[in-house]
């Protein structure tokens, strides 16, 4: 009867997310094309499950790429990663994913299959060869249905392709896994008096077993890129977002990030050298920006969550240390359970922080370390600790504030070294337990 | 109305529990006295919440310590470091602490507090000054009510020590606090023709907010060891017992284990020079075997612990890196839902060995990785994985393995090394949501 009633609570949340979190309608880069099928890969015979991607502006678009550092790397990240290595970035043309089968633990088998799924999509889309990158999320374990995915490409590059926002919301849902809302963000910049655009997708949520709780993400551009500076600025965002952000703590083996810019839209092409610097610090800046709103959703969307919490570390003596405390309380369990629970434990905030595996000895001073929570009304700051002594917290306050789905927790270090670091995460909830704990079958 | 189910359920497991895990009889060591009062620290007028131990053979004991490596120290751990520090571990002859309040986070009044305890008791005891050590665990950020304490340590120290079997359980009571039973342990063995006893006790369990985890724990023996000897022997204990175990991470400002050694059961001086090299071995094995049997416990009380499972990670490259291995799985929530639910789940296992931060790139080789379940009845051990493939798993066999409470995962790592580490932990449940996300009121 328990169980019953979370999941009924689970599908009124996750109603209710899509519509707060799921774009009615959105701009899209120049030259792209993209869309999602039903390939045969899930087993209601019907969700989508097969995605791609495809640049029609020429044939030599920027590629870059973050992959898990799990040290089990599935098979479609060992095939993609060689890839993007081989042809430096260049010339990345398309995109291949499926969900519902991670082709992960699979041996030899799902090595050739990630391959053939890279031939088939090169051959149909009339790529010179190992123009794909190739991403699967789901099961692991058991070989991919390796036929329904091969015939399932042609199907979708010949007919199933477009730019419209459906398009796009196809693409996006065909990655899902336990995901209860497809993830895309659309955004467009200036820079040199042209206006660029940025489209993305990703899936997170967490594991339903033994699906893994996958990171896939991609997001592309019509802004011209060297391969080099793009995945410069990649690295960069992707530290500041996709590895800023907290579910559960755990990575998976097939975590993948990739960027294609095309430079359909024209202008400058934007290099690292310092002779477009400015150009390069504003492209780094717009990405990050962007794959943090990304990579936000995927929070959003923890299993189970009620809550959506930024923690912002300021006066480090590092942007790494910054980092290392930040990511310390988010993946405290008694930390999550406190959120959840709607309670100011700024004990369990101060313990996770002194037990973080600093750098530097300097880096966390006890005496001068502070921590507030930022209500997300916009009403005043609520201290709970100030140089290291705990301040007399005005209980109803501190309620009424962690009523609130939103809550920014700022935790200063007073070092004097001035360095900052962002960190989201969601709180551990009896839901995310009855998911994780359920049996497989 | 859900709450309320898991709560008498949770009475009915720690009752369980305390009738399976408290023992009823116990053997002690020569020379020390011990006994709990209620001083007035724990605000329902009556539970233990004073502990003392007293050595009363001659006034030359040998004591070593480990505390928290938490940079927010609470006042006690300061205290009693700088004690063991000062006197090199000789002639520390009694050991005083409290439940309901750690004493941390609470300034110069908090130090002041902990000397205050420490004077108190060595003069009550007629100890020359600083032979005594001190620990406080409970709520955090408010001062201890300090009188209640100094007025209870002569209460105490004059008319409530002895050296019968209740007289150690009032002690390991009177240092709880979420903790569902006492933890008390003792084992006697032989060494050189003479017998030697261990007995010592700890507490753990979890925070109830906003308590820290904190693990405290002490025994003492009548065998005779020097101080150094005693500090090498606990530290290579600790790492193998109470820093082996996770209920859920954290490790708090008040972690303190200590060991006394008076030696009033005779025999020769057991240092670690190599002349008495296998004295010191044969005392290493026992301490650390004792030590282990100790921190068990915690894990068998774990927060909502409905699981208590052994990970056993076999032929790495170094003890270190076994070790990592080990931590990783047992911190993961996604492994830990998994062994709730009762899950052959060997993908978050793998994932949790993947992402494992070893030292060496060697240490984890996919293909050569193996994991299995041990059955706790006896019967034949079923594999998951064999050198990074998959079996066809038994799902009817693997649910009968995991229905039992007791559960030993075997991680082959194949590199070669040969090195061997052992990890204990529990299960993430409902329950522990339950009880972590509690308001504190």
């Amino acid at each position: 009867m328990y169980v019953k009633s979370i999941v009924r609570q689970s599908v009124r949340y996750a109603s209710d997310k899509a519509a707060r979190f799921v774009p009615k309608t959105g701009v899209y880069p120049k030259g792209f094309v993209v869309g999602g099928i039903h390939s045969g890969v899930k087993k209601d015979g019907k969700s989508l499950d097969l995605a791609l991607l495809k640049n029609e502006f020429g044939k030599e678009a920027s590629a870059a790429a973050v992959f898990t550092t799990n040290k089990f790397r599935a098979a479609p990240v060992q095939v993609s990663s060689k890839i993007i290595k081989e042809k430096k970035g260049k010339g990345i043309n398309s995109l291949v994913a499926n969900s519902g089968n991670a082709n992960a633990v699979t041996g030899s088998q799902g090595i050739k299959d990630a391959e053939d799924m890279v031939i088939v999509t090169d051959s149909v889309l009339e790529n010179s060869s190992n123009s794909t990158l190739v991403m699967s999320t789901g099961v692991i374990g058991n070989n991919l249905p390796i036929d329904n995915i091969l015939s399932g490409i042609p199907k979708l590059a010949l007919t199933n392709l477009g730019n419209t926002h459906q398009h796009w919301i196809d693409c996006a849902t065909a990655i899902c896994t336990t995901d209860t809302f497809p993830k895309l963000v659309t955004k467009q910049f200036e820079l040199n008096g042209v206006t660029y655009t940025l489209a993305g997708l990703c899936k997170g949520a967490g594991m339903i077993c033994p699906n893994m709780a996958t990171l896939l993400g991609f997001f592309v551009t019509d802004a011209p890129v060297t391969p080099s500076a793009l995945q410069q600025i990649l690295k960069y965002a992707v530290d500041r977002s996709f590895n800023s952000i907290s579910v559960d703590g755990d990575m998976s083996t097939n975590d993948t990030i990739v960027a294609i810019a095309n430079g359909a839209a024209g202008g400058e092409l934007i290099e690292s050298s310092s002779s477009s610097a400015t150009s390069f610090s504003i492209l780094q800046r717009e990405i990050t920006d962007f794959a943090q709103q990304l990579a936000q959703l995927v929070v959003r969307d923890g299993e189970g969550a009620t809550k959506f919490i930024e923690l912002k570390v300021k006066d480090a003596l590092s942007y790494k240390d910054a980092k290392i405390v930040a990511s310390s309380i988010a993946n405290s369990s008694l930390f999550k359970t406190a959120m959840y629970g709607k309670d100011a434990n700024w004990g369990r905030i101060l313990c996770a922080i002194g037990y973080s595996n600093v750098t530097s000895s300097e880096s966390i001073i006890p005496s001068r370390t502070s921590v507030s929570f930022i209500p997300s009304d916009g009403s005043e700051k609520l201290d709970l600790l100030i140089d290291g002594e705990p301040e007399l917290v005005d209980e109803a306050r501190a309620s009424q504030i962690l009523e609130a789905e939103d809550l920014v927790i700022e935790i200063d270090l007073g070092t004097g070294g001035g360095q900052e670091a962002k960190f989201w995460t969601c709180d551990l909830s009896h839901e995310y337990v009855t998911i994780n704990g359920d049996y497989r079958s």
